[in-house]
């Protein structure tokens, strides 16, 4: 909560139990730093959303107003227009998934879908399973709901099976309320699932009896390797959430659910309590934006920019990052996750880091429990390939500076206990 | 649930308490009804929004997306654009009510409001006081909380305040999470709090430390009387929920908060949990259609419909309507209340007000409780007056069948007990 103010609070002990929960966002928080002109953010997970047209955007808004009407601005159904989830089902075949528009709740954003999910099934304690680490924004809405969040590693290839196995076997049949996973190009993983694990993971899931929540962002953002199909498209009982923050603009909030009927009905009753309905005149336009051809060549271009942006970001943590850091190489979407050793605090260090210009998200906020702080996420999407690279320097003279007093320890045979991340 | 289907649901017993607790609304279940073309709908609240001039917001939109170009397409703060909020301080203002920028979130509606408040405040079996009846969009906002929600009756000077000093000497010294009222032609008893009221229930609240919410959608569309000042206006600790569905469009999705900065850092970390943050496309548009001074003219003209609408439907209830019938007569807003004989009940006849072509909205909808049976809610905003005068018609014919019977006791001697809801 670096920019709250602190202010006496009369109501302190009158609110809900589960404020004490509620977290804030450390990504969020920075967002305000980001915004300093001289500053290199590699901290939010912002699209650029510059590649995206304006006049071709302004242009759907426009007849979005004139020919829809009344019905752009009226209040609309509490699932979404039909026109809009027949877009849906499309964008939904493309990635081998196939669903009929009555499958699909329109949400203000997929965040909205993680907290309706959230709200549907948690009571206070239930057991959720994720990766770890995992996004912040779902640890923020899972927390308001006091979960016992349960976090399963991960490799090269994913969630790792045999611990997700482990896990499993510890709560038993039905003893989790739902296993949340980001398969492609994780948030802030940057790993992949691989294709049998996938198959593994589905497994698992009817073998206990625990849904499965797909959260999927980043899959049309794939910059190398063949595509892998969604959970959703292996098994029709797996709730799917996407979102058009990253294939057209996170400004109009707008994302989609699919989920089995009798969940879907449950969803809708909390969608109507939460907001009544969606905006349907950010529905109308994204109707307008995805009704021509242009989309797809300005995705396309934004895969490349994206892509670059990685490769530029890779090859700079390969020159400027010290032997002590490892990184994953992501196949697509935002981010890269560095580890270092356990000695190193990336929380302390990034006051320091924004001296130095450059902005990153510490890894503890991507953990529900304090792990992570020796872990950072970088965001190539929204810096330009030169400042990325500058960027990159900028933090490797700060991890310098902390690097060194680590290097002492070693030399002088005073190796800080990795396992018990005691300095 | 008229419109669910019947679907067998495996997960059944294993979604969280709070579904049981959460309500379908019979307001918008009856929106698909309504648009058959022969019916005429005095059930649901919807805005005149044809008079809204489709070609000012669709410029509004285009200059929106040219002008504000990225911005309006990324991600923007939680508490909303602040070029929006001081488009609200100004509104705000011209009601009564001096706040800053700063006091204000933006919401996704003024039910988002509702959903973040109940969140940020509730825990299961906290007690809430508002108004009988009251919107059900605010039992339904409350109810995924599992409140103890207690009803306050009204008159026609609004909730009566020895029954609310009644309530609290039960429930004692901050034995209540919080008030909630709607004091401006509330929905759906369509009466005014009073002036002295006013005072009175904030009193109250201040004698037994209860925070009070104010919701105010229809407080700019009075036809007639002087301005009542908010109660934010006269207690800068009340909470009030406003919105720009009534004012301006519902299709936008956008209302506004504002509370002490202690409540409002927590209703900002519950949004971050629900939606990251609102749509930065619909606040660019609103802050240009409010740039100009049209929107005083089209508010005006709104408010002339309304207003002519009402009297088309005073008039008809005068001529229409059984001499066991009886209603308020609004100043404003939307909604005229009509209560019956407890022998009538406006939930089973609702199926045959239908056949005959009309829609209300059966009372019971409004109370936590089952109360209400015998009321129904009308809304004048949304039909013609030659159709709100047809519909009174068709539906004093369906009301006459009913009676016929209570009359036949009445006159065998046999008169049910009124007090008991007996037949």
């Amino acid at each position: 909560m670096g920019t709250a103010r602190v202010v006496f609070d009369k109501w302190e002990g009158r609110y809900a139990q589960r404020i004490g929960d509620v977290r804030s966002s450390a990504v969020r928080d920075l967002f305000a730093a980001a915004s300093r002109p001289d500053m290199i953010s590699l901290s939010g997970g912002m699209p650029e959303v510059r590649a995206v047209p304006a006049h071709a955007v302004a242009d759907a808004a426009h007849g979005a107003v004139v020919h829809a009407g009344a019905q752009a601005l009226q209040y609309g159904s509490s699932n979404g227009r039909v026109e809009l989830r027949e877009t849906i089902v499309e964008l939904m075949a493309e990635t081998g998934v196939r669903i009929a528009a009555a499958d699909v709740v329109v949400t203000a954003g997929a965040q909205q879908g993680l907290d309706l999910l959230a709200k549907t099934f948690l009571d206070p304690g239930d057991v959720v399973i994720c990766e770890g680490p995992t996004y912040v924004g779902a640890l923020q809405a899972f927390s308001a709901y006091q979960p016992d969040i349960r976090c399963i590693p991960m490799d090269g290839e994913g969630m790792r099976m045999d611990l997700l196995e482990a896990e499993l076997r510890a709560v038993g049949y039905q003893g989790a309320k739902f296993i949340y996973t980001i398969p492609n190009f994780q948030n802030p993983g940057g790993v992949t699932l691989s294709a049998p694990r996938r198959r593994r993971l589905l497994e698992l899931a009817r073998e206990y009896d625990i849904p499965v929540i797909e959260d999927d962002p980043y899959g049309r953002l794939r910059f190398e390797g063949g595509h892998v199909k969604p959970l959703r498209a292996l098994d029709d009982e797996v709730i799917y959430l996407g979102t058009f923050s990253k294939i057209f603009a996170p400004g109009l909030r707008l994302g989609w659910m699919t989920a089995p009927q009798p969940i879907l009905a449950k969803v809708l009753l909390v969608k109507q309590a939460a907001d009544l309905c969606g905006s349907a005149f950010a529905q109308v336009t994204a109707e307008r934006y995805f009704a021509g051809t242009r989309w797809r060549k300005v995705l396309q271009g934004l895969a490349r920019t994206y892509a670059e942006r990685r490769d530029a970001m890779l090859a700079a943590l390969e020159e400027y990052f010290p032997p002590e850091a490892s990184w994953t190489r992501p196949e697509g979407g935002f981010f890269v996750w560095v580890e270092f050793p356990e000695f190193l605090d990336t929380k302390t260090m990034l006051a320091e880091a924004v001296e130095h210009g450059v902005t990153y998200v510490p890894g503890d906020g991507f953990y529900p429990d304090g792990r992570g702080r020796n872990c950072m996420r970088l965001a190539f999407c929204y810096a330009e390939p030169e400042a990325i690279t500058e960027g990159i320097r900028r933090l490797a003279e700060v991890l310098e500076d902390r690097l060194e007093l680590y290097r002492a320890f070693i030399a002088a045979g005073a190796l800080p206990d990795r396992s018990e991340g005691a300095a």
